[in-house]
């Protein structure tokens, strides 16, 4: 019922907006990625026929290959090195925004060493972007989207990372931000959307009320001009997560990796990740060999893992209950989707407990010097889970992402401290056996 | 007295060192800042004749200009890309660390507008480097200095960002690493100082007192094999800051910025910052034209912004009591050297008061997108008051840094918040005036 409000909604939208062209680069339309019914790109994310989601749909047939590849390499050290490949126009990079992407693909090795991986170990650390996690890469395209639809608010719900990442973005772009979280948020994440200076709404309910009126909000006169992020510019955000394909292959040296190992929250990131892969093989960027994607969620979380692990092909909604926040979406949109993707290709969703995920973060700290947010502890705990199951291959290169940063998740490793407390003198520190 | 302590200990451990061969690049021996001295690459930092500090020396007449440009632009993304300048050997890119640097120069058009800047307003934002400061620069110069003297384990006493960006650095470097705090710090310093799993030592008593047990302990048999960063490795420590000027002029188009904004902590990072454009300047891969230093202090530690101001050479201890703790250095080594530059460039010294910097923090986060650190706060409040009171030139090129991250110093936010707090209804949504 839900999803048939929203599509009515969305039908509405694209009545008005298929009047203007626009000019998002190789964006030709929207697709739906259940029925193929294509509609003209506008601020719209559900098929008019079927009420499927609408995807990106791309011209890419005037591309040489070797001239792509020319093009990419002498790009930016962001993720508009890839413009040609996403619904942005070409000159966006000279337009003001965070320019994130082209984190570091760290070669894990003293990692590899402890989980037995031989066939080389990367993590791919996406807290590297501007406010830390990859929503940046994201929101950044729902901005190019937001500009070229006219809109001049910049919105989301969000109880966390996006927040941040909209509330930034929006600052450097010039335009206004609001954002709606519930109202009894922990002061730290309060603080990290709030200080861009945008509107931040508290709303008097939990996570659902807050999404539950945004969707009110884009359906009413005084939502126009704002572009929701997640929600009537989802088509064109959920691209960004293609970025990190894009990337990981040409920092591996234009080769696919064996296996890819991606939290899952929404979904959104894991198909589009596999988009990304299937677009570079068609592009003949990278050479077409089998790859396989796993699945990562928190065992308090664990909806998608648990239906793979059933064989079931619908995914049961569940009440979230882990320390993995940014991950904690019960009711998965891409779900049957990402079952689809791990069964295709190979792979499997695993979970790991909330003790495991603590552990996990704690050993890519130790290992690699990495601090990862909750999600990267996921991702990582997951990794550790299926090698002792052999499903990860330990000969195969791996990729495991991290896609956010520890300082945003503090109080996952708060029982971490001193190791030990002396006076300040040289017996003292002998006694304590530190020498 | 103190000084004579060190050095004395520094002349022992030279003793040891220079029978050893070491390969730091262009490295060529210690230098004394005061009076000339040389003495062999050795983990010393006190010239043995008078107790100045000891600096690296470097032998660069082998360079070819365009040569050495080419190689820098060939190189990588991160600070080895300036590997012929700076004491680590050639093949240190090869080598596990943490590869910082490389991090955005960021071209602040809406700051400049609000602050009436002309000329190009730039912010060079540390926050991007691994750890989030621009501690893993000079982490990573000390890391391949504890390599070459053959030291085990990583140490240096920190209140704050340095500890996270040694326990880092060792850990993905294979050291065992022991950093030292007062016992007393917010757990969320300790927690993020912890995660990275080396030992991490309480001390009984303040930042003075953990300090002065430091010296003790490399004077001491028990220190053997220790690598402070910042004390008995300090002079290959401080030269990662150099990298800050590299890259600024390669990322304006080989270019030296008219006037450069810096925080003062010790004061270290300016005057090596002034080494690095004359370094530039010297090896031709600048054009040599003038450019004024302008250090950055918080008026509750602002020893070296009060001599600068009263014409004095002597910068007087002050007790520090500022939010900006990562610069609350009460009696700055490097402070007179900060007032020649300052003094020799045509630069100054200013201060701001810990509302203004709080001010600035969010104006910077507001404009750009950047969420700053109290430091970055300090050198954007001190970049206004500079621009009002006539001393920064608007119509210059002009360059901010923000050397950390706002997500290290939440506290100094705290008070930043919800906008409005209404019920998740449309009609609530309009009362609170939000269309």
């Amino acid at each position: 019922m839900r999803r048939k409000g929203l599509a009515s909604m969305a039908v509405q939208t694209v009545a008005t907006s298929s009047e203007t062209t626009v000019d998002l680069g190789p964006a030709a339309a929207l697709s739906c990625r259940e029925c193929g019914h294509r509609v003209p790109l506008g601020p719209v994310f559900a098929c008019e026929e079927c009420f499927g989601p609408l995807e990106i749909a791309y011209d890419f047939s005037a591309y040489d290959t070797e001239e792509l590849r020319r093009r990419i390499e002498a790009g930016p050290a962001n993720i508009w090195r890839y413009a040609p490949l996403l619904p942005v126009p070409a000159d966006v990079a000279g337009k003001p925004n965070l320019n994130p992407g082209w984190t570091k693909l760290v070669k894990a090795d003293n990692l590899a060493r402890e989980l037995g991986v031989t066939g080389g170990l990367y993590v791919k650390d996406d807290s590297g972007n501007p406010t830390h996690s990859f929503k940046d890469r994201v929101v950044a395209q729902a901005l190019e989207a937001a500009r070229a639809f006219g809109f001049t608010t910049l919105s989301c719900s969000s109880t966390g990372n996006l927040a941040g990442a909209v509330g930034a973005a929006a600052a450097r772009a010039g335009f206004r931000s609001c954002v709606f979280i519930p109202h009894d948020l922990e002061q730290g994440k309060v603080v990290m959307a709030a200080v861009y200076g945008g509107e931040l709404v508290g709303i008097e309910g939990n996570y659902d009320d807050v999404n539950r009126f945004c969707s009110e909000l884009i359906g009413d006169p005084a939502g126009e001009g704002w572009g929701f992020v997640n929600v009537n510019l989802r088509p064109y955000y959920a691209e960004g997560s293609k970025t990190l394909a894009y990337e990981i292959c040409e920092q591996l040296g234009w080769r696919l990796p064996d296996q890819i190992v991606v939290p899952i929250a929404s979904g959104s990131q894991l198909t589009k990740i596999d988009k990304g892969l299937q677009e570079l093989i068609k592009l003949g960027l990278v050479e077409d060999r089998p790859y396989k994607i796993f699945g990562a969620q928190a065992e308090g979380c664990s909806p998608v893992s648990t239906a793979f692990k059933a064989g079931h092909d619908v995914v049961r909604p569940q009440k979230p209950n882990t320390i993995a926040k940014s991950l904690a979406i019960g009711n998965p949109a891409d779900g049957p989707y990402v079952l689809d993707i791990a069964r295709r290709t190979g792979g499997a969703v695993e979970d790991v407990t909330d003790e495991q995920v603590v552990d996990a973060i704690k050993l890519l700290a130790r290992t690699e010097g990495i601090f990862a947010e909750t999600a990267g502890g996921v991702t990582v705990g997951v990794t550790r889970k299926l090698l002792e199951r052999g499903l990860l291959d330990p000969a195969k290169t791996t990729v495991v992402l991290n896609t956010g940063d520890g300082l945003k998740t503090l109080d996952a490793v708060a029982g971490t401290g001193l190791t030990a407390t002396i006076r300040p003198t040289l017996d003292s520190f002998r006694e304590a056996g530190l020498a």
